[in-house]
């Protein structure tokens, strides 16, 4: 079996933590075993790792989250990256054909399609392993996770089996049925129907089959070229709604989507992140501060305060799903994390003149490098405050330390190595970002070093 | 009539944002008539320069607020400087002793002392201007300004009068009494008892005399230099409670203590100060933001969120003033207004092996300049963001733009001024502040000019 984990998303809903480079899934506010705080991608993939799944993991994405998914999982970790944001039909087509194509699976290996964001008990992915059993032996074209309803939702898609055995392993599907009303969910739970939690399994051939019906093409590299032109849809109405013989697998357990504020908190591992306090009568208060300034939090209950770099958020947890439609805050990421380290805007201002200045403090891990670039029309100021690097700029090589200052004028080729943990304080100026060109010369170091020797 | 205005307090009831050095006087959080943001001190003396009383009216504050007041009240205001904060008596002392020696005040001039902050309408001060013929034409060495109470408060202190006809234009006092119990107050107000709101008149001779009698000197450079030997005592404790003969103008209007943020709130001219909404069921909320980054509340009523550089405060408003006591965080005030302009701290970092890393942005203003002087142990970037300037180091001479970067190594001199409103990212690097010494050469750029002539 092979697993495509699809990590998509921008998650407005979690504002200010969440940003377009930082995707719900990768705030780190669960703690795991060990009391490390870890994000939503980590507690699955370690989840994955404890089930002996992980090993044939793939994740499909998006160039946005390249940076953060190898800074979370470790820079081996197999991407499948989708040239543009579609929806989950092309998402997994593309996978598939990468499958296919790239990493020449066989026609019949099961391949299964999972969130990579659920929040569920360990036994989940037992249910998981069991696809590939129940795939083989039902012969069906698809199966899938169903979790047993633990109250009629209106917001969540069921399953209705076929039969109403529910004790067997699994049980064929007879139809699907989306955000029913409060009386219609009453009735489904009542035939055993179970919500759908976006876990398909399905043997390569049927998607690949798929693709040539549609006038697709099966190689990677066709289809990535043309992924601009695939319809955005998703894989439930464009293949699952219309398949003929479809199984599920019940799964009973916790199994929560944590994509707001009042759900994700209610799994925090602690009721305070970060700097901060809350006194007086306060309950089912919680704080998560990213900022390096205090917060304190008086005599208030069932609020959520999220600061971050990207803004401040003060909510009653009640009205907190409505976050998304409320913030009119459209902005730059202020942190990032990077797969050489990470950034934070310190400060950012644009005059009348057009001019900008950014300030930010860069931190890059021993060992890594930032890409040997130029920019177009920005000058930068480099104070070097921490650790020691290799600097080179315009083919010229020199070792820096804290106190170093590195001017880089526009246009000139600059990059830097980490060789202990090191931080930068680095002073943008010139035409604002929208007019400034990054023009990337070479991203490894050895290329660099070997253009020094030539200069 | 000479006024006394007493600009003292740390303000940490308005916690994030009054600090040491921004006490709760200079907020902007009061809209004047021009709808312009003003703080207290700024609409108190508003309201002297209306009232014809600004002419004679000097401020008695510490050394930390000497930069807020020019700031805030132009450079010219004049200031009483006590060599440490003490309390109300050592203060009043010392401001009596200058008018006297370093003024030649007469005598017998009325001397009136004012809290700096009161928040009150403009008859208020036809009141004080009152006091001048009532101590005349009564005879009493001390005349107060006491004001109608409008509930009985267990929080102020009450002016017990002698008769009980309240309709004469001032009153004999007989006795005081501090914060009584409700069933107290009820009973004060019944004998026409006012609220003491912290003014004091006396003639000048009246202190001087009190003064000798103690064995204090009356001369202000003598009393300057034992003023850390006198005792830290109220003026009401040491000599209103004391006197023989003690008047009361009684002032009928709004008197507030803006000092905590339920009652601040109250007379605030917006609901949003800064870059926020507020949205959702939310009543009675305020929000003020001095951050770049956007707040958002949502939801919630009857609460106050406060965001400065030093920090986030998101409280209930009835438990707001208990601020003070929930507060543990000690730390360097983030943002300070200075006479030469401002100054933010962006970014402060203190690494394992001591040294430390200090980013700000400051501004100066067109025709300011920053004192000529070096650091024993800081080394500092400036990037000139922002306008020109003159920039002199070791007594070389330089015209600054946007775009120069200026190296200044340990224990080089250097001074800046702006010629046009001048911007700078500073990082300072080097010991941490406390093991650096700052040592200033020349504060006056003309002594820097002659100076860079002599190199």
């Amino acid at each position: 079996m092979k697993l495509i984990l699809l990590s998509g998303g921008s998650g407005k809903r979690l504002w200010p933590l969440s940003n377009d480079a930082r995707s719900k899934q990768f705030l780190k506010v669960l703690e795991n075993d060990k009391g490390e705080m870890v994000s939503m991608v980590q507690r699955v993939w370690g989840q994955l790792q404890s089930a002996g799944l992980s090993e044939s993991a793939y994740v499909a994405t998006g160039r946005t989250q390249v940076e953060m998914l190898q800074a979370q999982l470790g820079a081996e970790v197999p991407l499948i990256i989708e040239p543009e944001r579609r929806d989950t039909f092309p998402a997994i087509a593309l996978a598939a054909t990468y499958l296919y194509s790239m990493e020449s699976a066989r026609l019949n290996e099961i391949i299964t399609i999972l969130p990579v964001d659920p929040f569920v008990e360990d036994r989940f992915f037992y249910a998981v392993k069991e696809l590939e059993t129940v795939l083989e032996t039902s012969g069906a074209d698809l199966g899938l996770i169903g979790v047993r309803p633990t109250y009629p939702s209106t917001k969540y898609g069921y399953i209705v089996p076929l039969s109403d055995e529910p004790s067997t392993l699994y049980q064929r599907v007879s139809h699907f049925k989306e955000k029913p009303t409060e009386y219609q969910a009453e009735e489904l739970i009542r035939q055993h129907a179970l919500w759908n939690c976006g876990v398909f399994a399905f043997k390569l051939d049927y998607m690949i089959d798929l693709l040539v019906e549609k006038g697709l093409p099966i190689q990677y590299e066709a289809l990535r070229k043309q992924y601009g032109q695939l319809p955005k849809i998703s894989f439930d109405y464009e293949v699952v709604e219309k398949a003929e013989h479809v199984v599920v697998v019940p799964y009973e357990g916790d199994w929560k989507d944590l994509g707001t504020w009042n759900t994700l908190t209610e799994e925090m591992g602690k009721t305070i992140i970060g700097n901060g306090v809350i006194c007086g009568e306060s309950k089912n208060t919680h704080l998560i501060n990213e900022l390096d300034i205090p917060v304190a939090v008086l005599g208030l209950s069932n609020v959520v305060v999220a600061a971050s770099p990207d803004g401040i958020l003060v909510t009653d947890k009640s009205v907190s799903p409505k976050v998304k439609d409320w913030i009119p805050f459209q902005q730059t990421p202020m942190y990032e994390e990077k797969h050489w380290g990470w950034s934070r805007v310190l400060d950012c201002q644009r005059y009348e003149d057009g001019h900008g200045v950014l300030t930010k403090r860069i931190g890059l891990a021993a060992g890594k490098n930032l890409a040997y670039l130029m920019h177009t029309n920005r000058e930068e100021v480099w104070t070097v405050v921490k650790g020691e690097g290799e600097f080179v700029m315009n083919g010229n090589y020199m070792r820096v330390k804290p106190g170093n200052v590195l001017h880089i004028p526009v246009k000139s080729m600059h990059g830097l190595k980490a060789l202990t943990d090191l931080e930068c304080i680095v002073v943008q100026t010139g035409a604002w970002a929208a007019e400034d060109e990054v023009v990337e010369i070479y991203s490894g170091w050895d290329d660099v070093m070997r253009h020094c020797l030539k200069m």
